[in-house]
């Protein structure tokens, strides 16, 4: 993987770059669309391309328990079994087995869970993590981590902080040299002397990014902009840093303004298929009333195959009768008003005009309200 | 709309033909999908039209309860709504009365029931549905029917053929000069004379084609075959014969020898959802164990996207991971073979051998047997 910084925001630790990657490039800051299973759920890979996502997310953790990275790796690798020739990145899987696993027991070793499908007992280690990514073969993957839960006290994150960057190192050590290019991931919590100790401690190391994980756990916005913004500076300018499960398109703009390039959410399709759609004007709810005999697309002018041939009205007559094809439209519309969205920024980076962008965007919105 | 025979076969009484419409023409048999609620169920418009469909059915029923025939009036006709160019057939609505609706009484003057909706009571007669149709714009619509319950007795039957005739004389007298095609319905159960009856007094008042319901209802499929082979005689030649709500491409390919031109059906698509592909060999079950790292597609051989692009084991995981790009990508599969088998029996009518072709269709699944 090849990282270039193209152009620097005069107004803000903004910056536009460029991420080459043996399955094509693609320009940063960029939204990775989350494909849980092996599939942006809603969508085909052509649909998803055709709204503009030029890279996507799959979960190590659902592709390790379903349908197994051994079977992926027989079947030619993950690109090819879900027929995506595009940038792939896998996260390690630690933050589902916080999040969906039962039972977890976390060791130096490693972390042992129960699958929240069947029960079953699995264990994971750095070292397991590295060699499921490899089996499944994305372009970036990322080390394990151990991801604090929202409000731990600042013993449980210290060692959470010295644990992650343990298991960093055994997931750099097991690396080959296969053209994967591995992230390390910074951890601590609101604190921010140990999101500094974790930072440097990774950086120490050379990784190919760094991710900023352990945000969106349920702290306040202005706290996780705090995080960010101090954090931010013991990174390197020269590698791309990630801000995980993060966010809104506001949430997104702000943090492309403190210097993040790349961001994945379930928000743009986990939303969509709630019938909540994304517009310049603020948000659509499909199933109100007031839609029920609109003739006009989601948002006038938006190039979305679905707002190109669907009406508000059958979109919420498709949502009311819970048609398969309502989820589909939805979710086309959403990734493409995030992948519009983050287009939108990069101009306006190129062209050095971020700040009336921000200015515009909420503009916008307010006189929607 | 037109219809004219190109080709009779020689060794049964299946023929080649050609419907013209306003929204575009096509050749028969055909078999088309049930769009039911203003989509068919799992694809897009052009999915469906990519994967050989020419015309789709949606339900008269649905549409009315749901959003309304009025709403999709005002916003251009069903065509229009549903993004869908091509002709379209609607049914009277009859059927889904008897099967989904609760607490229907049935007058002479028409039927009242409770929507299965928002159990909301409801009056439909011969010119109510007229209206309702008229206002979607199908291209074919149908006459109000009474569909007599499987086994109903011969005075049940034979007044429900009575109603039967009784309302396609109100509907015809209700219609309007703009382009739809009416067809009456043939009712009469498993009774010779009543199938007779229905059929003579139908003709008398000369449809522009004919519709043979109340089957698959319950009776056997070679009681099934006979009443269609009777009443078949009594139909004219120079107008299309719609086999409704029929039916499995075992069904299919009989009843065109018994010169059936058109079909619906819920099964490729319903099947799909419940992951039953249809292929030359016989069915596949794509959950089954031994599809888990089966790298070929559906059907060797197969041109449809599904099989262009997916593995049966990726098919297995989607479906078995619930994720609706599975329901899709079956579905696709599943109209495909059902255009193929349509294609296929049009072309072996032309070229004079469609008794070879029927023994070809039956070797082939003997031999996977």
């Amino acid at each position: 993987m090849e990282f270039r910084v193209r152009k620097e925001c005069k107004s803000s630790k903004a910056r536009l770059g460029e991420i080459v990657t043996d399955h094509g490039e693609f320009e940063t800051p960029v939204f990775m669309p989350v494909g849980t299973t092996g599939a942006v759920k809603g969508v085909s890979p052509d649909e998803a391309r055709d709204a503009g996502v030029e890279i996507i997310l799959a979960n190590t953790y659902h592709l390790y328990l379903r349908p197994g990275h051994e079977l992926i790796e027989k079947l030619g690798g993950l690109h090819r079994f879900i027929n995506w020739s595009g940038p792939i990145l896998t996260d390690s899987g630690g933050f589902q087995v916080y999040s969906l696993s039962k039972l977890r027991t976390i060791s130096e070793e490693g972390v042992t869970f129960r699958s929240h499908v069947d029960g079953s007992s699995h264990f994971l280690s750095p070292e397991k993590v590295m060699e499921i990514q490899e089996a499944l073969g994305a372009d970036i993957i990322m080390t394990l981590d151990e991801c604090a839960p929202g409000g731990a006290d600042h013993d449980y994150v210290l060692n959470s902080v010295k644990l992650t960057e343990q298991w960093a190192r055994r997931c750099l050590a097991k690396k080959r040299d296969n053209g994967q290019s591995l992230f390390g991931i910074v951890q601590g919590g609101t604190y921010p002397e140990l999101r500094e100790m974790s930072a440097r401690g990774l950086v120490s190391m050379d990784f190919d990014g760094y991710a900023l994980g352990g945000l969106s756990v349920g702290e306040d916005r202005t706290t996780r902009e705090q995080v960010i913004r101090f954090t931010r500076e013991f990174l390197p300018e020269d590698k791309p840093v990630y801000l995980m499960g993060v966010g809104t398109p506001e949430d997104i703009l702000e943090s492309v303004g403190i210097g993040v390039d790349m961001f994945d959410c379930v928000l743009p399709t986990r939303n969509a298929r709630n019938g909540m759609l994304f517009t310049n004007k603020g948000k659509v709810v499909i199933k109100n009333a007031q839609y029920a005999d609109d003739s006009s697309p989601i948002e006038e002018g938006c190039m979305c195959y679905t707002c190109s041939h669907y009406s508000r009205a059958y979109l919420r007559h498709l949502f009311l009768t819970k048609e398969i094809l309502a989820y589909r439209l939805n979710t086309i519309h959403n990734l493409h008003y995030y992948t519009q969205l983050m287009s939108g920024i990069r101009q306006a980076i190129r062209e050095d005009r971020l700040a009336k962008f921000s200015r515009d965007f909420y503009t916008e919105r307010e006189e929607d309200l």
